[in-house]
C-alpha cells in the first residue's frame, strides 16, 4: 500500500523529547538532571508515562522487568538471536532479530492478560475502572463471563514446562505488600487470583500473568505490557547473543536429528 | 552460504541459564532470589558478566544507561521505529526496526571508542592493561600515535548538533567520583580527556565518548558498549513507537519538501 | 510468553525441501532440473503452491510482481531501508528493515483486498467459491453488503498521491485477456470493478487492488498477497538501499524543518 | 551515535524512481511500459543497474536467482523465519527475520567470493579488469597470491553437507555457454576453476561460488552478490514461513535433546 497520509506538518512533533543545540530534555527534565539521579527503571516509567514514579511504584516495575529477562535458549526469541550471532551480523542486529519474534503469541500474552484482567475489573462491581452507575456483578460472575469468551489458552496462565513458574510467587508477594501499603489498588490481583482458582491449579499463573498483574495495577496500557517485556527480555537476548558471539561459531543453529549422523560421521 | 558447522552436540549449552521444571537459574542465581532484590541495571551486569556488581559499579552503569535512552525523532533509529509503528506491525516489531539501525555507524561509535581508549591505555606506560615489561610511552605520545591511525571522525568525539553535549559533564563527574573512591582505575578517563585536549574543544566528547569511558573503566568488552547502548536506546525507541501508535496515523513518514505542496493542496 | 508447544518430533518436517548429501529437491524437483529451465516467477509459484504454473499463469504473476517493486523513497519501507543503509549495517539488514515495515497497513492492504473480493464472490450467486446450494445474491447486493461492513479505507482502492494509479490499467488489461482466454475465471475481477463503481471513481483501484485481483484470480491464499508483495517490493528496497550505500552518507535521514536551519548555518 | 550529517537538502534525491501524481517511472521507464513486458529478473537488473539486460544476460541472472531460493529448514535463516511464524508476527516480519540473518557469514560468502575472483582477475595479466600497462602475472600465480592471503574458509568453496553441490554443474554449464557465445568474458569463471583446482576437489565450488561467478561475469558490484542472494533466498524464506503459518503451531522451535523427554512424558 503506497498511501501516505496527509497531515504532514507535524510529523516530527513529540511530547517526549525537546532538542536544541546543547539541550536535551526528556519529558521536560533536562537529561543532565536525570543522569546519576534516577534509575533505569524510573527512566523507563518517565519516558512511557510522562512523569517519574514514586519509589514504591518504581520498585514494582523493576521487579517485573527483572523477572522476565531470560528463559533460556529454547525460547524462540533467544534461539533466533543466538543463530543470528553466528551469521556475521552486528550485535544490534542479533538483538533486533530476537525482539522481532516477541509477537502476539510470544510477547503478546502479557498484553492479552492485561486486557483480560481489565475486562474482569470493568464488569466486577468492586473492580478498578468499574462505572458504579452501571450496576455490575460479583467477581466470580465477572470471571466466568470473561473466561467463557476467552481463547483456549488463557493468556498468562499455564506453562508446559514448569509445573509452577518459580517467578509467580515472589512477584505476587510484592504486589500483596503494595496493596497492603496502598501503593496499588489490588483489583487486578484479585481478578488474576480468581481466574487461577477457576482454572484450579491445572494451569497456575505464569510469568506473563504475574507481570500482567503488576503492569495493570500500575496503570500501564495493555500494549505496554508487551513493550515492557521487550525491554526486559532484551537483556537476556543480548546476553545470549554475546555468549554466542564469543564462541565464534559460524552459521550455526540446532541440527535436525535426521541430519545429525551425517555430521557426526564426517 | 549454506554451510552448517559440525560440532553440534552442544548447541544448546549455555553458562547463562539453567532450566529444569520449576527451576530458572540466571548465572547460578535462582530467579526468585533476584526478583525484588536487585535492580534491572544489576541484572544486566549479572547476565553479561556472570556475577553481580558492587553498588558503586551498578550506579555508574545505571548512569550510562540512563544517559543514552533518547535523542529525539530525527535520530534514524527513532524515526524508523516511529514509521514502523504507523505501518500496522506489533510494538515489538517497531522496536526491533529501530534497534536494527544501531549499526557500526549509529550504535557502533561507543564500541569503537572503547577500542580506541583501550589501545591508548595499552601503549601508555601508566595505562590500564599495559604490560610494564614492554616499556611504553607517555600518555601524550600514546594519544598521538593512536589518533594518527584513527579515521576522519574520531568515534566518541564531536557532535554536529550540540556545541557541547549536555550529557558529557554529569557522566564524567560520576567517573571522577568513582576514581577518587577507588571504584575504577581512571586510565580510560585520562585517555579520553587527553584525546579531547588534542582535538582542542573543536570536537568535545559526546555521549558515545562519555559512556565509552564508563564502559571501559567498568571492564566491559568493546562490543558490549554497543550492546549496552542497544538496551539503553530501546527505552527511547519504545517510548516514541508507543507515542506514534497512540496517534493512529497510517503509513506515515516524513514527506519530501518537493511533494509536500501536493499534499497540502488536496 | 515462554510456552513451547509439545509436539516436537517433527519440527523439521517440511513438504518444500528434501535434502540429502548431494541432493536438493524443491517440491519434488531436483534443483538442477530447475536451474536454467524455469523463471524466478515460476519458482516462486512452485515454492508456494507445490507445482509449476502454466505459462499464462506465470505471466500474470510476473506482471503483478513487476508492478509492485517500488514507489519511491517517501514510502516508509523504502525510507527506512535507506536510513538503515547509512547506519553501518549489512545490505541484508537494510533490506530486512524495509520489509519489516510492510505490516497490516503498508503491506497488508493487498491481503485485505483479496479477503474482501473473496467475501463478495462467496455471497454472489455467480461468484467463484459460491456454494450454489446456499442461494446467493446478485453482485451489486453482495458488494453493498460487504462494503457496509468494510473499514473507512477500503483496502485496494484510492490513493492520496495518484488521481489514477498508473499501474491499474495495464494490470487489469492483462486479467481481461486471461479471462477471455480461460486462464482465470474472472469473478474477482468483476467484484473489484463493481466495488470501484460503487466508490464512483472518487477512489479508483490502486496497486494493491489491481494486484489483489490477480492473486485472487490465480488462487493464492489472502496472506500470500502480502507475501508476494514482500518479494516484489524487496527489489525496490534493495535498489534504494544500494543507491544509498554507494553515496556513503553516515547516520542520515530526513531532517525536521525546524532543525534544518541549524544545519545549514554551520 | 547521534550525529546527523549536514548535507540535507537532497535526502530524497534518487536516480531510481520519478514520482508525480499519476506518474511512476522506474529508471526512466514508465511503470505501465514494464508491466506485462519484462520479467521480474529483468526488472531486478533494471532497478540495480539502470538499464535493461539483454535476454542472455537476463537468463544467466535468472538461473542464479533460481538456484539460491532454498536450502531447507536447517539453514539458520529459514529456521529463524519458521520460528518467527509461530510467534504471532506478520508474514512480512517473519521474512524480515530470515533476511536479517543473511549476514557476512551466511549471506556474505557470495560477496566475498566476487571480491576474491575480482582480485585474481586484477592481478592476472589475462584477467578482466587488468590494467595491461601494469604488467601482471599468469593465472596460477595470481591464484596462489590471492589464496595465500585468504581466510581459512575460502568463500564460495566447500560444503560440509554436500560432497558436491548439485547446483554447481548446471550453473557453470550456463556460464560456459555464455562465454562461448560472447555474452560474458569468462575471466572470473577461469579464476574460479583455477581456485577449485588448487583446492583439489577437497572443497569443490559451492552455490556461493557458482553464483559469484555469474554475478561477477555479469558485472555486478560485490555487495550486490549478497543483495541478489537476499532476493533469491527470500523466496524460500517466504515459502517456509507460510508452511509454518498454515500449521498453526505456537511459539515453537527446535527442542534441545536434554529437554525433549520432559515434553514427551507430559
Amino acid at each position: 500500500m503506497d498511501n501516505v497520509t496527509a497531515d504532514v506538518g507535524d510529523w516530527w512533533a513529540t511530547s517526549i523529547t525537546r532538542m536544541a543545540p546543547g539541550v536535551i530534555e526528556l519529558r521536560g527534565h533536562p537529561v543532565q538532571d536525570l543522569i546519576g539521579s534516577v534509575t533505569l527503571a524510573e527512566t523507563i516509567w518517565l519516558m512511557l508515562r510522562g512523569e517519574l514514579p514514586t519509589p514504591r511504584q518504581a520498585a514494582l516495575l523493576e521487579a517485573a522487568l527483572v523477572a522476565g529477562v531470560d528463559h533460556g535458549p529454547q525460547a524462540p526469541s533467544i534461539a533466533a538471536a543466538r543463530m543470528a550471532a553466528t551469521c556475521g551480523v552486528g550485535l544490534n542486529n542479533a538483538v533486533a532479530t530476537g525482539i522481532n519474534l516477541l509477537g502476539d503469541s510470544h510477547g503478546g500474552a502479557g498484553q492479552q492478560c492485561v486486557e483480560l484482567l481489565t475486562e474482569i475489573c470493568a464488569r466486577w462491581a468492586g473492580g478498578a475502572g468499574h462505572d458504579s452507575a452501571a450496576g455490575g456483578v460479583d467477581l466470580d460472575t465477572a470471571v466466568a463471563e470473561v473466561l467463557a469468551a476467552a481463547p483456549r489458552y488463557v493468556p498468562g496462565f499455564g506453562h508446559r514446562f514448569h509445573p509452577v513458574d518459580p517467578r509467580r510467587d515472589p512477584l505476587l508477594s510484592l504486589v500483596d505488600e503494595a496493596v497492603r501499603d496502598g501503593v496499588v489498588a489490588g483489583g487486578h490481583l484479585a481478578a488474576a487470583r480468581a481466574v487461577e482458582d477457576v482454572l484450579t491449579r491445572r494451569v497456575p499463573m505464569n510469568i506473563d500473568g504475574a507481570t500482567a498483574v503488576i503492569y495493570a495495577e500500575l496503570g500501564f496500557a495493555p500494549p505496554l505490557a508487551r513493550g515492557l517485556f521487550v525491554l526486559s527480555r532484551s537483556v537476556g537476548i543480548l546476553a545470549h547473543a554475546w555468549e554466542e558471539t564469543r564462541q565464534g561459531r559460524r552459521i550455526k543453529g540446532p541440527i535436525p536429528p535426521s541430519i545429525l549422523p551425517t555430521y557426526l560421521s564426517q
